[in-house]
């Protein structure tokens, strides 16, 4: 293809879109993303990603899309480093979905749009993608990098991620086999991960004007954490600790926690019949959510329902198999069990049954 | 779970993310989403969308990430219909791509990221996306309706779209077995299809202002239609016409003409010992080109790379194949040759050898 040429016309760069940029960071991300195939991927670069999946018994594909939301605000006043871990979070987040059914992850896609590619910015992103899709073991099969003038204020983008895992159909994981009695354990988050950034943008004041924001981010919290930090802590995956119990067999349900709390995402995986009765008492909330809380007033009902307040993950096992799971991780808590529906007077728990 | 209440403080719907809303629109999002799933999806709503794979020999999984770029701007100025049309868009934008390595397309995810949630908007682009995966014979699996304040601008949106498709290992199409001597088919495009809106909206002026822009818009074409008629046409799916040529077995290469043109998408089921010198006199251009064209005096280097100028998918063949295709589909065309690289003087190609 002979260089380009561009006449007197109006061509794409004067329209805002420099595909050669572009050209040239997409570069950069295929060398990333070929760091992460193993045998079963395909060459990068073609019209799809490929993914041989062997002769074998049957399996279930389970497959999520999700965001990071306005976490990216704040990666935007921020900077830096802060741009590897959105990435980092997207693919944590989309694991996490899929570990919820049961599911190991094979492989990952991104879609990235911004106003005017910023070839380092998106290659930071891109860089935290593929560092998080090797620590969960999955190929970056693939991506979209769109450029799109007009829609997104300067130095702001978008991030979206696309997962697909597997599981035996035998070893799903749907909470169809959670009874009474059973037991709630939890893991911890490292913090909000990346669901409730609109509602505490607003209750510490942030503007997006980046030195303003800065400033309010420096403010320093109960246990010596700056703000800053303790918001941009990573959205964790929780692969390593779940896939040992899995392969044990006691997991019966499972509850990432994301958009919607404790109080949306718990019942996702209980059966019609059941509820669960937690005990916010059986878990030391970490202090940016207190702070949070504090400072904005936030009612019981809504924290539960907006924050992860303290619990990322949930595994719901029989209580003969609790033990188990919190001698191996001692970090993890028992912060509740479940209850038949009909028989539990739901408004007599305070705003924690679920 | 109680009904939701709001305390005095900070509520999620004061920040501007109102979860209610959001939760009714998703639950129609998902009843339009049921009734394109077969027999192979799992139920709708839990952290992942399932797939059954059911034993069989080896395959080829397939996946593709993409959005409708700016387009969409034009959808913001003319509303109604038009957001359906995104949706169709972004659904047959990913079908295609996948196609091109010869998939059948299995199952679609969509990401919708909005500043404040429109029910009605994002209702009625899920329509297009689930009327589009019905079109195209695959489950709209799952998906991601994001609530980002601030990140939007009112009444603005962004839709990106992934794809998972199968294909026999012998089946796949990447454009190894393609030789000099073979021939390009084009199958004529709508029109920009989802590529090169940054460009066209320069070019005739599009401000953003609903008011402004929907007047430029009813400028009338050299066929009679209008410009945003002809903005708006659909980005088809090639899925129906390329199928069968795939059944035949006589498919060597093909190419989704999108962002990059015939020039940069061409290539890329190239093997390296290749180009294909096209003549561009071979296709009748639509009027919207020629007008694009001629307004923006966009060289001709630029416009083969920027816009699609007719051809929306080129399937290549045996030269002794050719009459076959052309025979079945009176609307193709062949655009070209393929031709050794190392013979051929590119300069001497006007500006058409990809």
């Amino acid at each position: 293809m002979p260089p380009r040429t561009t006449g007197s016309g109006t061509s794409y760069r004067d329209a805002g879109v420099d595909i050669d940029a572009k050209m040239m960071a997409i570069e950069g991300m295929k060398e990333r993303a070929r760091a992460t195939l193993g045998s079963q991927a395909g060459p990068i670069g073609h019209f799809g990603g490929t993914w041989l999946v062997p002769s074998g018994p049957d399996q279930v594909l389970v497959a999520s899309a999700d965001g990071v939301g306005t976490k990216l605000k704040l990666a935007f006043a921020l900077g830096g480093a802060a741009h590897a871990g959105m990435g980092r979070d997207i693919v944590n987040h989309c694991a996490n979905d899929i570990l919820a059914l049961g599911a190991k992850p094979l492989f990952f896609l991104d879609y990235i749009a911004t106003g005017r590619l910023d070839p380092a910015v998106v290659t930071a992103v891109v860089d935290g993608v593929a560092d998080a899709c090797l620590a969960n073991g999955m190929a970056l099969l693939g991506g979209e990098t769109a450029e799109m003038p007009d829609m997104y204020a300067p130095g702001e983008y978008d991030l979206a991620g696309f997962v697909v895992g597997t599981v035996p159909p035998s070893e799903k994981v749907d909470g169809a086999a959670i009874h009474p009695g059973d037991v709630a354990i939890g893991f911890p988050s490292t913090g909000l991960h990346t669901n409730g950034y609109s509602l505490a943008r607003t209750i510490v004041g942030l503007t997006g004007d980046a030195a303003h924001d800065i400033a309010i981010l420096e403010t320093t919290l109960a246990d010596g954490t700056t703000l800053a930090d303790a918001l941009m802590a990573e959205h964790r995956s929780y692969l390593t600790q779940v896939q040992p119990l899995l392969a044990m067999g006691i997991v019966r349900g499972m509850a990432h926690i994301t958009g919607g709390g404790l109080r949306d995402n718990l019942p996702r995986t209980l059966p019609a019949g059941a509820i669960a009765r937690l005990d916010p008492e059986s878990w030391v909330t970490p202090p940016v959510f207190d702070y949070l809380v504090e400072q904005g007033g936030v009612s019981l009902d809504e924290r539960y329902r907006v924050f992860n307040m303290g619990i990322g993950f949930v595994v719901i096992v029989r209580e003969a198999d609790r033990d188990t799971v919190l001698d191996l991780y001692p970090e993890a808590r028992q912060i509740g069990e479940i209850v038949d529906r009909v028989t539990t007077d739901e408004s007599a728990v305070q705003g924690l049954s679920c």
